[in-house]
C-alpha cells in the first residue's frame, strides 16, 4: 500500500499555460474576477501570466496588473513565468513570490521555443539569481524541466539528461525545481522512475509536477507522483490550453477534476469544490466557444462526497 | 516504487455494458464485425452480452448468436453476464467460457436493480454452482461485487460489506470474484486499500477491476490496481455507456485508452493499438449520435511510443 500525503496544493496555471494556447484574449477584469474567485474557493498559489513581450503572446499582455492584483489578496502566492532575464527583473521588480524559468530538456523543442540550447538556460537562471540576489529580492525562482517525457519534435528525451539539467539548475542557484510533461507522452510508471530520482537529487527542493492531459493520463500521473510523496501539482481550470500538435486535445490537468481526486482521497487541498465548480462555470461561459474538458463538472460531487472528507 | 506485472488483459465490454445504457441498438452484423476486428487487433477476452429477457434489454437480444459467433474464433475467451439461474443456464447451454454474475454490495441497489438482496444473488450463485457441476461444463462463473465504492441510491457502501460478499460468493462455489465501481465513485487510494484486503481474501481467484471513468479517474483507479498486481480491467471501446445518474459523462474506462496506458508503461496486452484506434473509429462511426469518450483517438499515438515498447 503507498502512503499518501496528508496536503498538497493545486497551483493553478490555467491563466497562463491555458490563456496562453486559445485564441480568445480574456479581459483584464474577468481574468481578476477568475482570480478572485479562485481565492474565494480556497487556491493560494496561481501563475497569473507570463513576463514576455505582448507581441508575442498578446494573451497575457496584462501580467503586470494581474501581479499587483493578485497580490492585493492576503496569502496568496502569485507566481509568473519568465523565459528569460528581462522577464525575471519584472518579476523583481513587482516582488512576485514566485518565477518560473521554464527549460526544455529537448534540445530540438528548447532550440525552436526558445532559441537557446539547455545549458545556455542554466547559464540564464546563474544570471537570474545573481539579479534577485544583487536586488536583495525574495522572489524565489523555480526551475522547470519542460519535455522531460518525450517531445513532438525530437521524440525521445533521456532520463539521464533530465536529471542532469536538473542538478545544473540547483547547481546555478534555482531554489526548487520542478518537472513538466509538456506534450502528454509521460503514463504513470515513467512517472513513478523519473520523480523518485528527481527527488534522490533534489530532496525537497523537488516542488511540483506539472502533467498535460493529452492522451488521458494526467491524474493517474498525478496519482504516481502523489504516492512518492510530491505534493504540488499545476492544473487549469476546465482543462483548458490544449495541445498545438492534437487539436482538441487537453491541455493541463483539470483543476477541478484533480482537485476532486485529492479530496476524495483525504489529501487536503483547501479547495471548496463547489465553490470552484461554479468558477469553472463562470470561465467556460466566458471562454464561449473554446474547447474544454474534464469530467467533474458534467457527473457532479458523489452522495457520499461530503461523507469521505473531511 | 511500485512494481508492475508484466502483462494484463483488457477485458472489452462494450458490446455488453456499452451497448446496454445507449439508444441505439447496433445490428448483429455490426456487433460480429466488431468482435472480428477487437479479435484481430489482438483482443482475447470480449463480454458479448447478458442472457436476460430482450424486453429488458432489447439492445441485448443477440447475445446467443454472438457468443456462437465468438466461439469461432480460435483463442477467444468470450463471456456473458447472467443474473441468475435461467440465464446461467443459457451460458452453460451455450459453453460460453466465463459467465458473470453481477451483486450489488448496496442493499438499496441490489433491490432497485436485481430486485433481490444481496445474499439471495449469493444464493442464486449457489444455485448456478449446482447447475454447472451437473451439466459436467467447464462454464467459469465470476461474480462481481459492484458498488463496491458507494451508491447514487443508497449513499455510502461499507468496505466491510463489499468484502463480506466477496467471500460468501466464494464459500458459494463462484471461481472467481472481480469488484465494480458501477458509478464512477472510486478514488485511487480507496482503490488500494480496497483491492489490497480483497486480493488478502481471494488471492488469485481476485480477477478483475472495473471502473467507469463518470469523474475522470478510471485510469487512476486501474493504475492503483495495477500496482497491487491486479492483471484484467474491464473497458468499453470509445469510453461508450454513460452513466444513467450523469448525461454525458463517460461510461468505462475507453478500451484505447487503458490498452495505451498499459503498452506505454511496459506492461504487455497483446493489443496493437493502431488497429484498435481503427475499430473505435468504426464503431463510433456505427454510434454516430452517441457521445463518445477518451483522449487517445483526438491526440494520436506519442511520437516516442514505438521506441517505448517492445
Amino acid at each position: 500500500m503507498p502512503t499518501f500525503p496528508s496536503s498538497a496544493v493545486v497551483r493553478e496555471v490555467g491563466l497562463r499555460d491555458g490563456l496562453q494556447s486559445i485564441q480568445t484574449i480574456l479581459p483584464t477584469p474577468l481574468k481578476q474576477e477568475w482570480i478572485r474567485l479562485a481565492y474565494a474557493a480556497g487556491q493560494r498559489e496561481i501563475e497569473v501570466g507570463s513576463f514576455v513581450p505582448a507581441r508575442l503572446l498578446p494573451q497575457l499582455a496584462d501580467t503586470a496588473e494581474l501581479l499587483a492584483y493578485a497580490q492585493t489578496l492576503p496569502g496568496l502566492r502569485a507566481s509568473v513565468l519568465v523565459p528569460n532575464l528581462r522577464g525575471a527583473e519584472s518579476a523583481i521588480a513587482q516582488a512576485a513570490h514566485l518565477m518560473i524559468v521554464p527549460l526544455s530538456a529537448s534540445h530540438a523543442h528548447s532550440l525552436a521555443n526558445l532559441r537557446q540550447t539547455p545549458d545556455e538556460v542554466v547559464a540564464e537562471v546563474a544570471r537570474i539569481r545573481a539579479a534577485r540576489d544583487a536586488a536583495g529580492s525574495k522572489t524565489l525562482i523555480e526551475g522547470g524541466v519542460g519535455t522531460a517525457f518525450g517531445c513532438t519534435l525530437q521524440g525521445r528525451v533521456e532520463p539521464a539528461e533530465v536529471l542532469r539539467l536538473m542538478q545544473a539548475l540547483l547547481d546555478a542557484g534555482a531554489d526548487r525545481v520542478s518537472i513538466a510533461d509538456t506534450v502528454g507522452y509521460a503514463d504513470p510508471r515513467q512517472v513513478s522512475e523519473l520523480f523518485e530520482q528527481a527527488l534522490k537529487i533534489a530532496g525537497d527542493r523537488f516542488c511540483c509536477g506539472h502533467f498535460h492531459d493529452t492522451r488521458g493520463l494526467a491524474l493517474a500521473n498525478v496519482y504516481a507522483a502523489l504516492s512518492l510523496g510530491v505534493q504540488r501539482f499545476d492544473a487549469s481550470l476546465a482543462g483548458i490550453g490544449g495541445c498545438p500538435h492534437a487539436p482538441g486535445a487537453s491541455g493541463n490537468a483539470a483543476t477541478e477534476d484533480l482537485a476532486y481526486m485529492l479530496a476524495s482521497m483525504r489529501v487536503d487541498t483547501g479547495i471548496d469544490l463547489r465553490q470552484l465548480l461554479k468558477l469553472r462555470a463562470q470561465v467556460s461561459e466566458w471562454l464561449a466557444g473554446e474547447t474544454t474538458h474534464g469530467a467533474l463538472w458534467r457527473a457532479g460531487l458523489p452522495k457520499t462526497f461530503s461523507e469521505t472528507t473531511a
